[in-house]
């Protein structure tokens, strides 16, 4: 078998959590099983290492700034190497350039493209175990990309896609998928499995164990996952096309305090208003969530829209700079919003789904702001005061906790 | 005029630091000069580094031990790229994979090659300065390797050398080189100029400013040197073939109290014991320095050498275990002593220069123990206790104050 296992940064934040993550790849690696780990920088490297750039430059350039954090897995890979040679386990490390990792050119969110399959597949073939740096990549003028949040995890999946591993497994702090975060939905309750979808909505809203673009390339190329803790042997959630399990009606319930809500009244009641309005923000690399338009008055309609809590301002004040072109009247901005979502494949086939959220949180007088829905999703907007009670309230009516 | 400028690990120690030198890079810049910059890693990363490994594996596989510390001067120079930018000096920084620095395969020790310069020439012609990681390089694995003590210096000559540069200049914590150590040699003067060889012994001597490779390489590909200050602007000493400067009868006064003496007594007096004693030092890869060989009684002989202090435990150990094959019959060792040399390519065409050493000694009653030289240089082992004493007579005999 080869298995594919990623480890996150806390999972290897020192020396302790370093040979614990060695002695798991050593057991497998004694079975027979090839392993190739993937591995985060240490801890808060990561934060430490921005912290740096901005006492140097507030604005540091992102092609630099990408030669800075690529530092931090490479640490990890190297410690990793050392603690596998105390136990007598060959293995060796590797970083972007070594395995070839070729991204596209943006730098801070690149994109895989391709994985040179030669080197790793030397260094297994003399049963090495192969430890390789996530998050980075290398382009076409050969430097470092790295590949945004979560970047790790999809390093992981594209080389269990590009190697056909037998398995992907992702080690986190947390035994797997949760109905909901038992952070603040206390009879939340661990899934077995869920299906690409369902993750992929829930990764969008905030679940926080899994990022998108990881479970888009799973699903792209096939690769099932585990998702488990590396800090005890639960079986974890494994994530796949279709699930066995009996359908439960939904999966899961999400909730994301990091939106706030941006108004623009009175733009004037004319085709490509929204175009010109999400083309600028698009430009800004600006993510926008939900968004309603609706009708105002004397011929102008309004339109709100969810955008990341920290790219509030930026899109703030790009709308007001181009107020005049595209014609609105003001622009209110709302930070004390969260979104709370359904997820699941079930509610595909059963109407009232929907209905059914909104009476959950209309029994606990909590007012709906804003709604969007997709085949498999129901996301609404409140405040954010209301947040963890709506979660609770949603989570019980589903019957979740069973 | 293309400058290569090299600045050690405490020029770039802290942010204010990373200024100053990007400050006086980009000064040559606006000139119209071509800037190469070598960096060290920033302070004590290295130490840190190698700390964090033994703390994890305390033999570290020197492969990984290289992939480690390779991270330091990458920090390094991505926070250096960042300062620049916020002078809107443009630059970029590249690692030993991205300017293709390759060395021998050996870990922790490699040796230079060959570099390719195209990707240096090309970001010069773009009018940026190019800072490049120091001490590093990659072996024909595409392996990280790292080119020991004083390797960013070799960087800095090797770039310089490969793409025949004008100037090359590296910046330390001295103002340049003396005639002794000012720290315990008040009255040490500094040089104007110093030939290739007598750097070549100081250095090997412990002079501390430059390594010795370096300095070999600088003569090799007629690479002028400037060894000057980070911190100010005085002129520093030009390191070069020939100095114009009239000659001096030496030049300086080197101290090395890294030295331990060790002695192997009684080994018989059959041809090729010498030969076997250093071959298994040798192959141990133990730099053996001052060596005496002596007849004893009874058809045997006495040898005994200096080793650097930390590696004197090892060449013991070694010796110990080979005892029976060596045929000797005791060794001691010990730590307790100096070498104090004077270098000086005045020395050729004038005899009496090592009596003249030797009489400021015996003026001050310091016990001689061993004696060494070569064409320029002449070195004694002396009581460490005895070791500046003996360094401030020797200067003051050759007035090397003036």
């Amino acid at each position: 078998m080869l298995i594919v296992k990623k480890f996150g940064g806390t999972s290897v934040g020192d020396k302790e959590r370093i040979f614990n993550v060695a002695r798991r790849c050593a057991e497998e690696y004694r079975k027979g099983n090839d392993i190739i780990v993937v591995l985060s920088a240490m801890g808060k490297t990561t934060d430490e290492l921005i912290a740096k750039a901005y006492e140097i430059n507030p604005n540091p350039p992102k092609r630099e700034l990408d030669m800075l954090l690529t530092t931090g897995e490479q640490v990890s890979v190297a410690l990793m190497a050392m603690a596998f040679d105390t136990m007598d386990v060959p293995s060796v490390s590797l970083n972007a350039f070594q395995v070839a990792m070729h991204t596209t050119r943006i730098h801070g969110n690149a994109r895989l493209k391709r994985i040179d399959s030669d080197r790793i597949m030397h260094e297994l073939e003399h049963r090495r175990i192969v430890i390789v740096t996530g998050f980075q990549g290398i382009n076409k003028y050969d430097n470092y990309t790295t590949l945004g949040r979560g970047g790790s995890d999809t390093t992981a999946v594209a080389l269990a896609a590009a190697l056909h591993a037998d398995a992907c497994e992702i080690y986190t702090d947390v035994d797997g998928v949760y109905t909901a975060d038992p952070r603040y939905v206390p009879k939340a309750r661990k899934l077995e499995e869920i299906t690409y979808d369902e993750m992929l909505d829930l990764a969008t809203l905030g679940a926080g164990v899994l990022h998108n673009r990881s479970v888009e390339m799973a699903k792209k190329y096939g690769v099932q996952l585990v998702v488990r803790s590396s800090l005890n042997d639960h079986e974890g959630t494994i994530v796949k096309e279709e699930t066995n399990v009996e359908r439960m009606l939904i999966s899961g319930v999400a909730l994301d305090r990091n939106t706030a809500r941006i108004s623009v009244i009175g733009l004037k009641d004319e085709p490509g208003m929204a175009f010109k309005l999400f083309n600028l923000l698009a430009r800004a690399n600006i993510n926008v969530d939900v968004i309603l338009q609706s009708i105002g008055r004397e011929n102008t309609k309004d339109i709100s829209f969810t955008v990341s809590r920290d790219e509030a301002d930026a899109a703030v004040e790009i709308l007001k700079e181009n107020m005049s072109r595209i014609g609105g009247k003001n622009i209110s901005c709302n930070r004390e919003v969260a979104k709370v979502s359904i997820v699941g494949a079930g509610m595909m086939s059963n109407p009232g789904v929907a209905a059914k959220m909104f009476e959950a949180l209309y029994n606990q007088n909590i007012n709906i702001n804003m709604i969007s829905t997709s085949e498999i999703r129901v996301t609404v907007l409140i405040h954010e005061k209301d947040a963890e009670r709506a979660a609770n309230a949603v989570h019980d009516a589903f019957g979740l906790e069973e």
